[in-house]
């Protein structure tokens, strides 16, 4: 029997790396994470780790890898096919992952920003399929964008297109971990669900990280807590305040919203739609939807297989 | 001898309407305006007062009038071929001027936006020709903006793209005359100028529109006022902010700035780059270039003649 051709892709995150096989119509044929531990961090430490899973892959599966494809956490030159940096990994410095992996492993391997990543399979296999022109958004412990014009992801002269959390909210804001103030990020993430919540918790000291303290105030939230609540309805508020600014510029017809977040949508979306009917005006809103993404931790995975294929 | 082939572009403005014959190599063989009165403003008075002008051109100049050029300041269903609106003109209301016209002179008629066909002129014959990928934007009594990517105006999917002047700058800020609060319009306009400055001039209590109100202030400035230079040093600010927003949606690799308050370049343009290196990232700015118009009132006609052609 003849295998099927695959494309193996890879969502490098900041505390996970999630993989999966995926087909040419975009069958996820097989998914898992595994937690990316300090030494995993290096260049030489994420190519070691990307070269063990291919290869447990190859044995395991009967499938055909035909490429790899990764979403990147970080910024990349797409002329010398490089990942110039990376906030969440900052040993990585014009990293050549692509070059690196092609001399290993003899298959073709692409590289794309995970936000992006993000879009494009939305795009491709989820809920922005409808659309256009959309803006995926990543709701995390920092905010993502990825912008889709005609269809194609967009990335600008320089691949850098689609940093939406750092759209500025308030000039003289609270201090952005990228050296600027008051961008979207540092009001609409799970950093500041956990900056604004920490006090609802009863065990304040407690060492978690931001995503957990988020997921404690969307525990919260859920059973009714009016604080929690409103602390999500905020969120929204100031989505809404960056899709409008988007929606201005661009006149879009989507926006895709996923990431961790994106589970409190029954606390965020009227607040998000409230905004945009305030701060855009009629034409520019009349074809525009706000959707939840559906496709949860595979977005990037598909959008990922799209580019191989 | 054989007669040029024009394009008659007509730029309506809030208080003058400008014309221009222009040659199919963008050669402005003929400039003028006339202002807008009362009775101009209704679809009826904007329709004679084109007419009039068509005719007068007609019989004066030795060419050959090919098509008639609109810049107009509102809403354009480009399906439809109709102004659904215009802030300046009230009572237009889904108005046919394309429509109208063609049936009276024979003649085909276009229309755009007149911020976009300011941008579509400055990246056909002004310092956006260099640029593959930017926007052009109108400082005026308001701030008006057109998103040129790939080379080609982008309308977005109902045709309001590049409504930059409401992109939020403060989320509680003043009220703009949108309806919306903190828009850039109201922080870095000609009305923020004459806010802001009106009590520099000794007759405060002086019958002036906003616009004479902020060329005193420039007046002011260029005379060396630190309070006057100050004011315009905050408008540079401002329009920083809401240009970094879009450098970091877009990664776009220019903006040029045209309309009256770009005169005061060397009071508003230091500040604009501050901002823009706090607040992109070094790969969204690198290639990012903030030029001053130079083809003054006349390019919103170039871009229209771009258009008929």
């Amino acid at each position: 029997m003849k295998k099927t051709d695959v494309a193996l892709c890879i969502d490098i995150g900041g505390t996970n790396l999630r993989y999966g096989l995926v087909s040419e119509k975009g069958n996820c044929i097989h998914f898992n994470k595994t937690a990316i531990e300090k030494q995993d961090k290096t260049e030489s430490g994420v190519i070691h780790k990307i070269l063990v899973i291919l290869s447990s892959l190859q044995k395991e599966c009967n499938a055909k890898i035909k490429g790899l494809g990764i979403a990147i956490p970080g910024f990349i030159d797409f002329e010398k096919e490089i990942v110039t940096s990376s906030p969440n990994f900052p040993e990585w410095k014009n990293f050549s992952v692509k070059k690196i992996l092609e001399e290993k492993i003899c298959l073709p391997v692409v590289i794309e920003n995970d936000a992006n990543a993000f879009a494009i399979g939305e795009s491709w296999k989820g809920v922005g399929k409808g659309f256009k022109n959309f803006i995926g958004i990543t709701l995390g412990t920092g905010v993502g964008g990825g912008v889709i014009l005609n269809g194609q992801i967009w990335h600008g002269i320089d691949g850098s297109a689609g940093e939406i959390g750092h759209i500025t909210l308030y000039p003289d804001g609270l201090q952005c971990n990228c050296g600027n103030r008051g961008c979207l990020e540092m009001y609409a993430s799970a950093q500041a669900v956990a900056r604004e919540g920490i006090d609802l918790l009863k065990e304040k000291g407690l060492k978690a990280t931001d995503r957990d303290i988020a997921l404690e105030i969307f525990k919260l939230a859920n059973r009714g807590n009016r604080e929690a609540i409103k602390i999500f309805n905020i969120i929204g508020y100031y989505l809404g305040v960056a899709i409008s600014d988007i929606a201005n510029i661009l006149n879009i017809d989507g926006v895709v919203i996923g990431g961790g977040l994106s589970n409190a949508w029954e606390f965020i979306y009227p607040a998000i739609q409230k905004e945009i009917s305030y701060r855009t005006n009629p034409v520019s809103r009349k074809g525009l939807k706000i959707l939840k993404s559906k496709l949860g931790d595979s977005a990037a995975i598909l959008g990922m297989a799209r580019v191989v294929f």
